[in-house]
């Protein structure tokens, strides 16, 4: 469909043709075994070592600190299972808009009587309230694990991550931030802030799906969460993906060679879209600090629960345009968002959300306007 | 490389041509999120339902049996964990044999005490002794997981799958069963073997990395392993592989398609390499139960420690000759095999794994025979 609009980016993203390139001599002709003693193993070992590197350099960080996962949830269940499993943390202090992957591990060890689970008190424009992270910290002298999203994923508000950082050494905390949707979307320099684990999933940034990394800081020693063969120095037992770990440097390097421009082409979309949403339709809000500290690539819209608006989604899909009511990791969806649900519990709204990638234009959002126009 | 000939199929396949050009849409218009509500995300998601009732068909299950992992480790640690913290197991019974997903993943669960574990004793050539199984199973009530793999990685011995499968019914065990070597392999029929859980990988038989398969028989309900999202029907998150899913069903379609053809193409290799090794060089022997109930794909062979052969692997490689010595999964390598260790303890052997795919030829054994008699 050469006239569908895509401003779901934030579900998932295009692979880019150049790192499909880069991943076919292992679809095809290079795929020894990485974990083998014989050359030709030893070529597919030196792809996956030389991709390690590269994503260590751009995120700041040791080699020997990047383990490549399955994707985002693998490596945030690994950081969660080893705070509590291998670090000692018998307290989790989390928020009730973080991603099914935090949301649903942490409960499971909170379930099974491993951890005193506690939630952060939100402010009204969606951010962490980080006077209340404090005082939870400073009450008590249990080993604590801090596990909050870098950027919401349904709302785009962006933690102050170097302040939780200095929170969590203040006071001896592991801190886990899941950066699913900032790795490859933000200059980020891993070793300035003081965070133990990090998560990244290929597919947020044009890189290829079922591939992810772990950050795990060097000064923590950890056990693996899956276990079994020697592969990534004894941290993820597996055959390495090869092509997918191809894919995921190649992606990230060709998103930071170009992050100025495309930022300011994707946040001119997002500000064009908020100012003739405004303008034009009436009861209109939006979700999160918007024009504050916020993805550039995300705006969460909430249009006033009515007939029309009921079946929007549908209707927007119809004319071939793909946005989400909250994150795409609920299927069936009807249940709503747990984000939204959480921030704005009484109201009777319809949320969407539109994300936006370096393949979008105006006229896109011209037409995605329209649309709504002409459906509202 | 035009003349590599690469012989350690066991550790992994080159991918199909064929598997490429159907997965290839995935990797380039059909992008969408499978979990997303609109057309877009379902055009994936057909994919991935299609790929598992293909997958279901072929190892005659359900499909709400299959579920798409990232790989065989990953499955097998599913299983074991599932098997211990939701259907209450408090012992394992296992082979000193397994894979290092098996041994270490249950050696984890030991260590944290959270189960008895039990090694079944071997024969000595190399199958697992059954009724020493019966015997274990018989002398306590206590809840049981019988983790044991279909074919040997190393040394190529089938395991009886349907007598374990009666023993465990008739203990009331649960049984593991970790069928990464024969599945696309051999015709499977699950529903008959009284099996709970199973373990595939789909670059074992010219699919790509990163996908597997756990089987979980329907009778038995488990908690997911990786936490978050309601992917996989709720028992395995995070965004789908799907262009993996759908490589891994074409792959295993294929297989089994040319299966007789390619079984006998295979067996043909093997059993001429055999009878070259055994009339052309002194001392030659066979690890495991070779001309017997074992894989057609692989053939164990020790040389005796000499000045030659401690570097036989080396020069091998040097020749454009890829085996291994033991499994791919402990790189490094020079600690030996576990598997060879445990069979032959005393012996002063080099062991050396040749594994055979459907592109291999007769021609390419005689030019390994060849080298072989040119180096010792």
């Amino acid at each position: 469909m050469s006239n569908r609009i895509y401003f779901d980016n934030a579900a998932t993203t295009a692979l880019d043709k150049e790192v499909l390139d880069a991943m076919l001599p292992y679809l095809t002709t290079h795929f020894g075994n990485p974990s083998s003693i014989y050359s030709y193993g030893r070529e597919t070992r030196l792809a996956v070592e030389n991709a390690r590197k590269s994503v260590a350099k751009i995120l700041g960080v040791h080699p020997a600190e990047i383990f490549f996962t399955s994707g985002g949830t693998e490596s945030t269940n690994t950081a969660i299972t080893a705070a509590v499993r291998d670090l000692g943390c018998t307290r989790i202090i989390t928020s009730p808009l973080e991603h099914h992957a935090t949301m649903h591990c942490t409960e499971a060890f909170h379930k099974r009587g491993e951890v005193r689970l506690e939630h952060v008190n939100i402010l009204p424009n969606g951010h962490i309230d980080l006077e209340d992270l404090e005082t939870r910290l400073s009450c008590t002298t249990d080993k604590t694990l801090i596990t909050l999203m870098h950027a919401n994923n349904e709302i785009g508000n962006l933690l102050n991550v170097e302040k939780v950082g200095i929170l969590a050494q203040q006071y001896g905390a592991i801190f886990h931030c899941d950066t699913v949707q900032t790795v490859g979307h933000y200059p980020l320099d891993l070793k300035k802030l003081k965070v133990h684990f990090t998560s990244a999933a290929g597919h947020k940034f044009h890189g290829p799906k079922g591939i992810g990394v772990l950050y795990v800081n060097e000064d923590i020693k950890i056990h693996p969460f899956i276990e079994g063969g020697a592969q990534e120095r004894n941290m993820r037992a597996g055959t390495e993906n090869i092509y997918g770990i191809v894919g995921f440097a190649k992606a990230l390097e060709m998103a930071m060679a170009n992050y100025e421009t495309e930022r300011k082409h994707i946040q001119a979309i997002k500000d064009y879209m908020i100012q003739r949403l405004e303008n034009e339709f009436e009861g209109v809000r939006f979700n999160g600090d918007t024009r504050g500290e916020s993805l550039y690539t995300v705006l969460s819209v909430s249009f006033p629960e009515t007939e029309k608006t009921e079946m929007l989604l549908f209707n927007l899909d119809i004319h071939h345009i793909c946005v989400s009511g909250g994150s795409a990791c609920s299927s069936g969806a009807s249940l709503g968002s747990h984000v939204i649900n959480s921030l704005y519990p009484a109201d009777k709204i319809v949320p969407v959300r539109f994300s936006f990638s370096k393949y979008n234009t105006i006229q896109e959002a011209d037409q995605v306007i329209d649309t709504l126009k002409a459906l509202l």
